[in-house]
Formats: C-alpha cells, structure tokens, sequence
C-alpha cells in the first residue's frame, strides 16, 4: 500500500458519506474498495440513466468517477475535513456499452489543501476489463463546519 | 445571431435527441432554448440527484452542462451527423444550493471535426443567477452510422 | 471595474514578480494591462520560440496566458500572498500564424483559497484580433514565505 | 510494447519533425526515447526559462510534455499525417526545482482520428525522480496537407 490513512476510521467515514448521496441510491451504486489513496465503485446500467442511443450517459461515468477520486482523496485526509472536488477533466474513449460498470479513483498526490487525483471507469466484457473515462482531478480539504448544508 | 445553422430543422433534431434521453426524464431536464450555437436545459432540485450535504450532485450539473455544450455543437453540424462528447474540463464554483437550476452551453468555435464549447450552470436566487460551474469542452462531428447502437 | 484589489500596491507587485521572469524576458513579453481581476501580456513572433512548421508553439501561447491568469488571481490577493498554478486546461483553436500576441487572463470567481480564472489568446490581424487558444484555469494563493526559493 | 506503429520510419519522421522545433532547440531538449505510444523528451535547467523565484517555468514543462504526447500519438499514426494538440489538462504537483528533467508521453488510446494521451515530467533527484507534472491530452491526425505553413 503506497498511502497511509491518518485515522483508523477512514473507511467508516467514507462509507457514511456514500450512503448519504441520494444520487448514489438512485443509480444502485456500490462502493467495493476503500482503502487509503484507493477507492472503487460498482454500478449496474439502467434505462434511468440512458442517453439517445441507450448506453449509459457519459455524464453518470463522470459523476461516480469524481466519487472514487474524491473519496480516494478522502480516506487521507484528517477525519474533522471534507473533501471537495475543485475541478475535473474527463476524456471519453469509447460508449458505455455494456451491463456492470466500475469507477476507479486514485490519489496521484496528496497534498495538505489540494490532492491530485486520477481515474478511470472500465465496463466488464467477457474477457476482461475495458477502459471508458480517464479523468484527472483536484480535490480540496475543507473543515466540514465550513460547508454549507452544516 | 452569431452563428447559422445549416438546415432548418436543426431544434426538432435536438429535440428528439433530447427526448430519447433517459436520464434527462429521470431528472425532469427541460429544454428552453436551442438556437445556433446555444442551447439551454433547465432542471429542478430534486432527493434522487442530491450528494451527501443534500444538494445537487455537481456530477449531474456536469452531465447536464455537457448536454447543453454537445447540442449547442449539434446545431451547426448537418442532419446526418451525431456528436460526440471527446472531452470537458470543468470548474466548480459554489455547492447547488438551491430549487432551479439552468444549464447555459455556447459554441466558442465551430469546426469540421472538432467543435469546442463553453459553458455555465447557474442557479435561480431571489435577486437573479449565481454561476456554479463553468466548463470548457470538445465536441466531435461523427456520421450517425458509425455510432454503435444504430 | 467588477472587482477591487485589496491594497493599493497590486500592480506593482505584479510587475516586480514579472520581471524576474527569466522566460517573460526571452521571449520579449510586456505586461500591458494589469487591473483588479484582468492581466494583458504581449508578445512578439520569434524564431526562438517556434515548433515545426515555423508558428509560435503552442506552449508559448499556454505559458504566457498561464501567467495572464496568475497575475489576474494575484491583483485580487493580499500583499503577503503568492499564486500558484493548481492546474489549467487549455483548447487550441488555430495555428499560432502571425507577428503579434496578446495574452488576456480574466477572475471567474476569486477565492481565499482557489481562485477560478479563464483566458485567452489573440493575435492581431488586419481586421481585428483573432482567438487562438482559450483556458480554464485554478490558482491557489499560499503564504509568500511558504514557497520554495524564499 | 503495448502498441505497433504503421510505418518502419516513424522514429525518423518524429526525430524529424523535433528538430525543426525552433524552442527545442532554444531549451536545449533532446529526444532521449521514441517508440510506439511513447516518447521521452529530456532538458536542463537554465536561466532563460525561469519564472520568478528561479526555477524553471511550468509553462515550459507543460511545452515539453505536450510535445512528448503528441509525438506519442505520432507514432502510431500512419506517415502522411500530422498530430494537432486538440486540448490538454495539466496538474502541478511540485515546483520545478532542480538540474535535470524529463517529460514522458504515452498514448492511452489511439484512434483513428483522435488519441488520447498521459504523460508526466520528472526531475532527476539523488535518489531518483520526482513527479513534478501531470497531464491527459487529445491530439488528432490531421493530413499533413491540410496544415498551414505546408
């Protein structure tokens, strides 16, 4: 493992705030590794998240995806801080073809305010994995009291 | 009007692209407006779409604005093509707070191949918009039967 | 003017970091315009800056809007403050072909911490300015005596 | 190696092509590595590519990489055509302190008519090398024809 987390209940903290994502819910998302620096999410296709040609909305590959970084951005972070997603750039190399999708996100670089991340979704096909995204991100440490919504 | 549209029947296309969009029904999205080189897509809050704070996830305020970019693009390519979303980059400004959401996406500069998009989310406050994000895209011009699913 | 610098001394601090500049002074850069939350830098062609088909290259174009929209971050700052590039994203729109540049980098949204700037470059032409390049960019502003080289 | 080029002569069109790069030279660049989806470019400190606390400009790291990516898509490209930057996103890990650099670009997707790439620069430290960048372009082929300047 190439991280440490700085508190034993990183996994814990991340499992909650998944929970809490309405979002999360409505697309059955599953959160399937946590560990620090790395976080994995699995979720199924469904026609509630189609685009025009009824393949999964590369805007949901995105939004998990930004999950699994953040998340991964998370588990290192101190447990009185939030993690906020600065900005992300995504480039899409094929549709979403496909039944069971999973969003890789990894810390490239922790930092005390800004951690750099990267990742990718892959789609499962019969002889393995095939990559999607690959997105590059900027992750913030916030003190959760300063988020609105507290 | 700073651009023209090469066919008449270039907002029906949208349109009809629009409607076949599943998530978009999931999330009551609305189209307002499509003119050459804009368009824009408006979408309540709503508990299915909302991240762990209780807000709109940023991931759907992505997918929207990528939406609003990648038909502002599609107006000015002709009927027999389809547009793919090769790239965004995009900023988070301020958490969607908020009941009325309004996804701006604008052609900086149309190509044959490649389109590049700008684009803003704003929310409806009582004394008018406030910008969430702004994103910066690539859009590419594909022959509609070259896309898998057709 | 939409924004206001905190002191009175901004555009001198822009200036005096601008000339230590080692690659500002290469390739013959002129801070043009520096006001609360916008910076103009110009430049020149030269033989010394192209890539292989005899234009500017494009890092050069990237390079000096980066620092447009560094030193647009940095009027908003406090006088104790530096600005670092987090991260930008930048889209080529045409070739670099002609003799004069200008960089123009403008706040989005100013932050304590992250401020969302965007720019873009132009050459001039007969008729008027031409865009070649547009940026979305993040700057972090960290404490003067934090960074390296101090 | 994890792609095949096209052509026998790719390594000569790139080498080719680099050295008719006006700023390569300038910043003394050397193309140390060129095979298919991979090239590595390396260059010295130097006085005329500082910024202003005396290290070497990020712009000139972000130049560099981006030219290592776009040779990486080269190769695999067949001989007729020339790469364009599309767009990139870059992230700054670390201050570019010290002697020695090198930026590595690869290809993450080749296609027909747009390839994606990632690439990072290093900086040559005692005990090995530090990530100081990090990147993920779009380059397109585009018929050398095409090109103005040909």
């Amino acid at each position: 493992m190439k991280y440490s987390a700085l508190d034993e209940d990183y996994a814990e903290r991340i499992q909650d705030s998944f929970k809490k994502q309405g979002l999360m819910k409505t697309i059955n998302a599953r959160l399937v590794k946590v560990e620090p620096g790395e976080v994995h999410i699995e979720f199924p296709f469904s026609e509630a998240i189609t685009q025009q040609h009824g393949f999964v909305h590369a805007g949901i590959l995105a939004t998990v995806l930004d999950n699994a970084c953040g998340y991964a951005a998370g588990t290192l972070m101190s447990p009185e801080m939030e993690v906020l997603t600065v900005e992300y750039k995504i480039n899409f190399l094929s549709p979403a073809k496909g039944e069971e999708f999973i969003a890789l996100g990894r810390v490239v670089k922790p930092g005390r305010t800004i951690t750099v991340c990267s990742g990718e979704v892959m789609v499962k096909e019969k002889t393995g994995y095939k990559q999607l995204v690959v997105m590059q991100s900027s992750m913030m440490a916030v003190p959760g009291q300063a988020l609105p919504g507290k």
